[in-house]
């Protein structure tokens, strides 16, 4: 609940008509919104509901307040504003107190303003701060911590050290420090496990999606920094690091030890291998594959889009005559060259 | 349990050597069913096993049938008949009632003949349908609605206001309603998440994979239709439709808003991106990325076979050498068209 | 707890400047090792740490053995030696018994030593070994069987008649035995389902990572050989055998019957088409895709890794003029080879 005045404070934006002191109590899609809810208009596609809509107030662009129909709360970015007013109106942990099917180690600690769900399991020596919302059927493993305001979902699992920061969203099923694929070979070909020693260290403001995985380091700590965003099925491998404010599209997959900057964007399906660096600012597309550092922001690719079957098969049949083809014309070039002076001279 | 009579009539299959009397009470491999059991031939290396079997029945196809030893449910698709079959023996609700170990909330409505497995958790508002099963440890959120005997197998995440209609089965760790990746970015380069405020819409007869996600809309509603089937470890991002009986292999991953038309058949590692519409009958190969809008039925691909190494790293450079290679049979082109009048006149 | 002889035993190393009595009671990196502890050097970063480690004893190389000015447990490959050691450290079952929170059906077999953890699901049949630990929220189905010191962390789905072997490690979200995607398509378009009566059969020393799927054979058995590791969000699909020893990294996906050999690699994100088969000790690189079965040993690629965006688009629109490129090629030959005597004769 809060007033429009909230609002516009919250989101940077200004009132046009209607009143500060209207109280709303949450956020709808234009058409579908009541009195006492805010709206926004984001994309021109909607500008249509605008005439129509019962919302208190509407978010919307400097340019789309021109001539508005309805009340509205004016910003630069009315994406961002819209994300920042629905915040107010995030749930906050339902209740205070343990549910009676949880069960919590006598030996945790867990603030009297936090909320542990039906079913859970918390370990001993886990650290609950004020305000989480464990939902159900969670695992909070041993020596665990959980920053205030830190949200699991439902049917999360943190594993024992792990540390998150505040204001932390894991969605269902994530597994957040399980061991890194570790192993050394023997002489007969034979895997012994290395055992994980580290943590995974998650900052403030990170989101983390749904099935998603972060392995534990090996001896240092896999590392999520601030504001990250992880969409689902992703994997973070052991000793990766996540700089701040970087978001990562489904199913990315990064490997042990890849240091990805600050503010990069990767698309769905990229894979990153092992023991490499990608500067800040660096934009990966959908599915391409990066092996080596990247040292320069800039946007890199190396997906290749469908082609019916037929063409696709003879281009791919192309590609393995392709050094052939090389020499072919550089045969010709010879050729040419010595054909006399006409060419070169 | 049934007669073969009734196999026959839901399998669409005429009696050969068999009484249609005979009861039946459930389906395993030619060479270890037993009477009381039917077996079926739909792969000619299994064929060797007929004469020795002790099924009551084999399933098999009207060539089959010609000097068929066994008993035999002669059918037109034997693969089709045997699957309509073998569901005459899936497993029902194994149990009306709620296990003790279960939370239901007092605010939830289940079904007299449903079965709510034990750990399970049920929050308010959810309406669990007649013949509903739901196994172990899954998560059923608010107001969440699952159609008539619908299956959830275990550890199954259904978020609030999901709805699953009828005879809908979903694999263990799958994820449906958890939030779309809705991020708005400021001047700063921090994202701020947008509300997922949708919902996900199954229709009947659903298969939904193990550790498959669904993400919930933003605004609209993320749509899976009738009869589609996905595999294991597919993500489905926010306010994606797909369309009736199509079938996903495991891995695929479909970006927002993407449109995916009927009878698609998708194979595994595929890759669509967003806010694009494929037809009806597209089918796409493994591991091929889908950055347009298909409007055309047909086979596409883009995804590449291994070579040795070696060979791969070869043309993996030459790639990279291409665009120069094509301004060098330019130049050659040009060079032959200057030299006379042999070649082009 | 273990003293430094024994250390040096199961890890065929020498002591160099310690004493065979003296207990150890862990592992731990050099620059964070207490007395009491022992650590290891495998990476030559960590040389700078030797002088000052307070470790009992440091494992490493007889190189690393010269000169050393710590104590040392001295091998000929210190990272197996490590791995072996960090196994006598391992948590075993906490404690004997079932936790109070959970369920185990009155016909389940526990060992008198295993541990059954809080939240968890134990159905009718199930056969729990020695020394197994089942971590919280587990659930073992109807008649599976985990083998000697088996360990589940946490969250794990053990589906019905599913057989682990001993030792075998299964990370959190990780689903054995979930059905086989298996379907018939009527000449409607619309899919059956093919019911799935194999089981997955997990050999001895087994590690299945977090959020991995393994199916259900759908007549025979899925078949995982002993010592083979699987990484994190791994899809293994139903009736695969994986051979013994054989390491997958993460987001790796395998096809129905697919067959991979002994002693493989598969690096992060493969695909492997189903009913193939790879030989021994074959590697393959990240993000390839394997159509066809491959005979010989050795590595195999087909990944593309990223250029700068721009440079990509134009080695991907030149693709598209390849089989053109060969054309004009060909052409020029043909003129070349026409124009005289000069160039062929």
């Amino acid at each position: 609940m809060a007033t429009l005045g909230e609002v516009a404070a919250v989101s940077d934006a200004r009132l046009q008509g209607c009143d500060a002191a209207t109280v709303v109590t949450g956020v709808a899609p234009l058409d579908r919104a009541q009195p006492g809810q805010i709206s926004f208009l984001t994309h021109s596609r909607y500008r249509q509901y605008l005439a129509a809509t019962r919302a208190s107030a509407v978010i919307l662009s400097v340019k789309d307040a021109v001539e508005c129909p309805a009340p509205a709360l004016v910003a630069e970015n009315p994406q961002v504003a819209y994300a920042r007013a629905s915040a107010l109106f995030e749930p906050t942990a339902e209740a205070a107190g343990i549910h009676p099917t949880a069960w919590v180690s006598p030996d945790a600690r867990i603030a009297a303003d936090a909320w542990i769900g039906p079913q859970c399991t918390v370990e001993a020596g886990a650290v609950i701060g004020a305000g989480v919302f464990v939902g159900p059927n969670c695992v909070i493993g041993e020596q665990a911590e959980l920053g205030e305001r830190t949200r699991l979902v439902a049917h999360v699992t943190i594993c024992h050290r792990v540390r998150l920061g505040r204001r932390v969203l894991v969605h269902p099923g994530a597994v957040i420090g399980s061991d890194g694929f570790g192993l050394a070979l023997d002489r007969d070909g034979r895997w012994f496990k290395i055992a994980q020693l580290g943590r995974v260290r998650v900052g403030d403001d990170v989101e983390i999606g749904a099935n998603t995985t972060v392995d534990r380091g090996a001896l240092d700590d896999t590392v999520i920094e601030d504001g990250v965003k992880l969409d689902n099925q992703i994997q973070v491998a052991h000793n990766v690091r996540i700089g701040a404010h970087s978001a990562l599209a489904g199913c990315v997959g990064i490997a042990g030890s890849a240091v990805i900057g600050r503010h990069c964007m990767l698309g769905g399906g990229v894979g990153v291998a092992g023991h490499l660096e990608i500067a800040d600012r660096v934009q990966v597309t959908g599915m391409s594959l990066v092996t080596q550092s990247i040292s320069q922001p800039g946007t890199y690719s190396s997906g290749l889009a469908v082609e019916p079957n037929r063409t696709w098969n003879k281009i791919s049949a192309r590609l393995r005559q392709l050094d052939a083809l090389f020499r072919r014309v550089a045969a010709l070039e010879k050729t040419n060259n010595q054909d006399g002076s006409t060419q070169e001279g």
